[in-house]
C-alpha cells in the first residue's frame, strides 16, 4: 500500500508573478501541460491572496490530486499525488515526469526546474535525514518493530544493504552495518581496556558493550533510560549486540535502566571513579526541553563525567557529521569551558547507515 | 529563494477509514493536532468521493497550506508548505514536526507514522535519483550552469564534498570526485592502452578522452551528440577532462558532433577497425521512444561496437548500480543474443557522486 508523491518546482522570473493576472496565466499554461498527461483534468478549487499568491487543487476523477501554488516571488510548486495500489504501473513514470517538467519549464521560460523523484509512502517508512539534515531515502523493506516508549519512537528497519537499522524519533542510530562506529568510537587498536573500569553513558542498543567485553575490561557499567529500546535491540540487531542484552549483570558488566545524569550523581557521591566514559547517548536529549538547551544538556553530561575520571582517564564520544561544521564549532565550545580544563583529539570514519563520514572525540584532562 | 515542504504519512488500520463518516472523524482528529502549531488555522476546501476517500486543504493566513488526504485504505498522507524567505527560522522545526507526527500517530492509534525530512525547493535544484530511484539529496550550493540543449537539460551544479556535478536530464552523470568512475571503465592498470586505436561512444564530459591520451594510444575518436554538453563540460569540468574539449582535433585524437549510430554504421562501411571500444553513453537513449525501446537501442549500440572491434578487441562499459539486479539481468540478457557469441568480465566500483557501487563490464568475443 502506497501513495505517490511527485514534486516538481520551478524558478520563475519574478516579474512573471507579482500580479494576480500574471499568476492566473501561468497557471492556465501549467493546467494545459498538466492535460497533456491527465486528459480528464478538473479544477477543484483555487485561492488568490495579495500577498501570497495563488493556489489551485486540480483533480482526474478524484483520484489523481494536483496542487499548484505559485509565490508572488517567483516560485511555483506542483505537487501531484495518488494512490498507487500493489503491481499496479505508476501513472508518472519517470520519464512522462521529465517530460512534463521539460514542457513546463520551455512554456514558462523557467530560469531552473526541478522533478524531485518520486516519494513513496505509506508502506514502509525509508526516509530520515542526515547529520546536516539532507533527506536520506534507505533501501527499507520491511518495518521489522515499531513502538513509543515513554521516551521515544523506537523502529527496527530492514535494509537490503545495510542490515537492521535501528531509527530513534526519526534519527537513524546504528545499523548491523556499522561495526565501524562502534570501533571507531572506543578507539579499538589504540586504547588498552584489559582490566579497566568503564562507564557507558547511553548505548541501549549494546553494541559499544559487546565490543568493550571483547577487550577483557575490569567491569563495565551502563547507563540506559530506555527499557524498551534494549528488548528490541536484543531480539533484532544480536549481529551488533550478541546477547549481551540478554542478562543486567554479570560479574563482568551491569546495566542500570534510568537516566544516566541521577546516577552519575549517585557515583560522583559515592566516589566511584572509572578509567574511561562513553558519551553515547542520542544526539538530543530525551526531554521536553528547546533544542537550544541542548548544549547545556550536552555540557551537563561533560562535567559530570569528568567528575567521574580518573585522573589519566579518557572521555570518548561522537560529535556530529563532518560536514556539521557548525555543530562540531558549538560542541568544541562547550569542551573549552569546562573546568578543570580539558583537551582533546579527533577520529573519522565513513558509517555506512549515515551515508556520511562522522567525527569522533577523546577528551582527557589538560 | 525556497518554499518548504513537509510530508508525514500514517499508516492506520483500514477499518478506521472505510466510510466518510469514519473519515471526517480522522480529518477532524487530525485538524485539532494541527491547531496546536497552527493557531490560525481554516478549512479552506473539502471534497470527498466513494471510492478514492477524503481531501482537504488547511491553510493559516493563506501563508501555511496544508493538504490532508485520507485513502481508504488506510493511508493518511498530509502536506505542509510555505515560503521560507531568506534568513528566516523555519515555521516548522525538526523538532516540532516530530513531535506533530508523535501526537498524530497517538490519537490516530497508527500503525506507523513518518515525517518525511523537509524538502527545500526553489533555490537550488538537489534531489536526484540514484540508479534504484531512490531520492538523493546532494549539498549543492550553486547551480553553475543550466541549459536545454536541442537534446537535453543540461545543468552544472556544484557540490560542497563532490565538487562540480554533471546532470543530464535529472540525471547525475559525472562529478569532479569521480576519477574512480573513469579508472573503473577503462580498467587503469589492467588494459594497455599504448599504441592502440579507441573509439569512444558519447563521453561528452571529456574524462575519459582526458586520461585515455595520458597512456599514449595510436589515436582516439570519440563520437558525441551534445556540442553543448562538451561546452559546458569544457568550461566546469576542467578537473576530470583537462584541456581536451578545447579542440576538436588533433594528431592524438578526433571528437566528432553527431549521432554515434550514424558514425559506426559509416566506419563499418570504411573497414575502420579498433583495439578499444567504449560504451559511454547515457542510460537512456536520446530519443523519443518509450522506455522500453531502450534495450533495443543498447543491443543496437552492441553490434555495431562489435563490427568495429579488431578480434582481441575489447567493449568496455558501464553496467547499473549494483542494486538493479533486474536491469543488470536484463543488460547481460541482450549481451547474451549478440551474433558472434561474446563473453564479459565484472568490475565494481563505489562511485562518489552515484552514493552507491556501480558495476562495469569487459565484453570480447568468446
Amino acid at each position: 500500500m502506497a501513495a505517490q508523491t511527485i514534486l516538481f518546482d520551478f524558478t520563475l522570473d519574478a516579474g512573471k508573478t507579482a500580479t494576480a493576472i500574471q499568476r492566473q496565466e501561468v497557471a492556465r499554461i501549467v493546467r494545459n501541460e498538466l492535460e497533456h498527461v491527465f486528459s480528464q483534468l478538473e479544477l477543484a478549487y483555487s485561492m488568490e491572496s495579495m500577498d501570497n499568491g495563488y493556489f489551485s487543487v486540480l483533480h482526474e476523477n478524484k483520484e489523481t490530486i494536483i496542487t499548484c501554488r505559485i509565490f508572488q516571488q517567483g516560485l511555483l510548486t506542483i505537487n501531484v499525488e495518488y494512490y498507487l495500489a500493489d503491481g499496479k504501473e505508476p501513472i508518472m513514470s519517470f520519464d512522462t515526469g521529465r517530460r512534463l517538467e521539460n514542457a513546463i519549464a520551455t512554456k514558462l521560460n523557467a530560469l531552473s526546474g526541478q522533478k524531485i523523484p518520486t516519494l513513496k509512502r505509506g508502506d514502509v517508512a525509508r526516509y530520515y535525514p542526515s547529520a546536516d539534515e539532507r533527506i536520506i531515502e534507505y533501501d527499507i523493506d520491511t518495518l521489522v518493530y515499531e513502538a513509543r516508549s515513554p521516551f521515544q519512537k523506537i523502529q527496527i528497519m530492514h535494509s537490503k544493504t545495510l542490515g537492521n537499522m535501528l531509527i530513534l524519533d526519526e534519527l537513524q542510530n546504528i545499523a548491523e552495518s556499522d561495526l565501524i562506529y562502534t570501533e571507531t568510537l572506543m578507539g579499538r587498536g589504540i586504547e588498552n581496556y584489559e582490566g579497566k573500569e568503564i562507564c557507558i553513558l547511553g548505548g541501549g542498543d549494546g553494541a559499544l558493550l559487546y565490543e568493550l567485553l571483547k577487550e577483557n575490561p575490569k567491569h563495565v557499567v551502563m547507563l540506559e533510560i530506555d527499557e524498551l529500546v534494549m528488548q528490541a535491540c536484543n531480539k533484532y540487531l544480536n549481529t551488533i549486540c550478541g546477547d549481551v542484552l540478554e542478562k543486567r549483570k554479570t560479574d563482568q558488566y551491569e546495566i542500570i535502566v534510568g537516566d544516566c545524569v541521577d546516577y552519575m550523581k549517585k557515583f560522583i557521591a559515592e566516589g566511584r571513579k572509572f578509567d574511561y566514559v562513553f558519551g553515547d547517548l542520542t544526539d538530543i536529549p530525551i526531554s521536553d526541553a528547546p533544542i537550544g538547551e541542548c548544549w547545556d544538556f550536552i555540557r551537563t553530561i561533560f562535567e559530570h563525567s569528568f567528575q567521574l575520571l580518573k585522573p589519566d582517564g579518557k572521555y570518548l564520544t561522537h560529535g556530529n557529521g563532518t560536514s556539521c561544521l557548525e555543530s562540531l564549532q558549538l560542541f568544541e565550545d562547550q569542551l573549552r569551558l569546562l573546568k578543570p580544563k580539558v583537551k582533546f583529539t579527533t577520529t573519522k570514519a565513513f558509517v555506512p547507515s549515515f551515508m556520511e563520514e562522522w567525527l569522533f572525540y577523546q577528551v582527557t584532562f589538560a
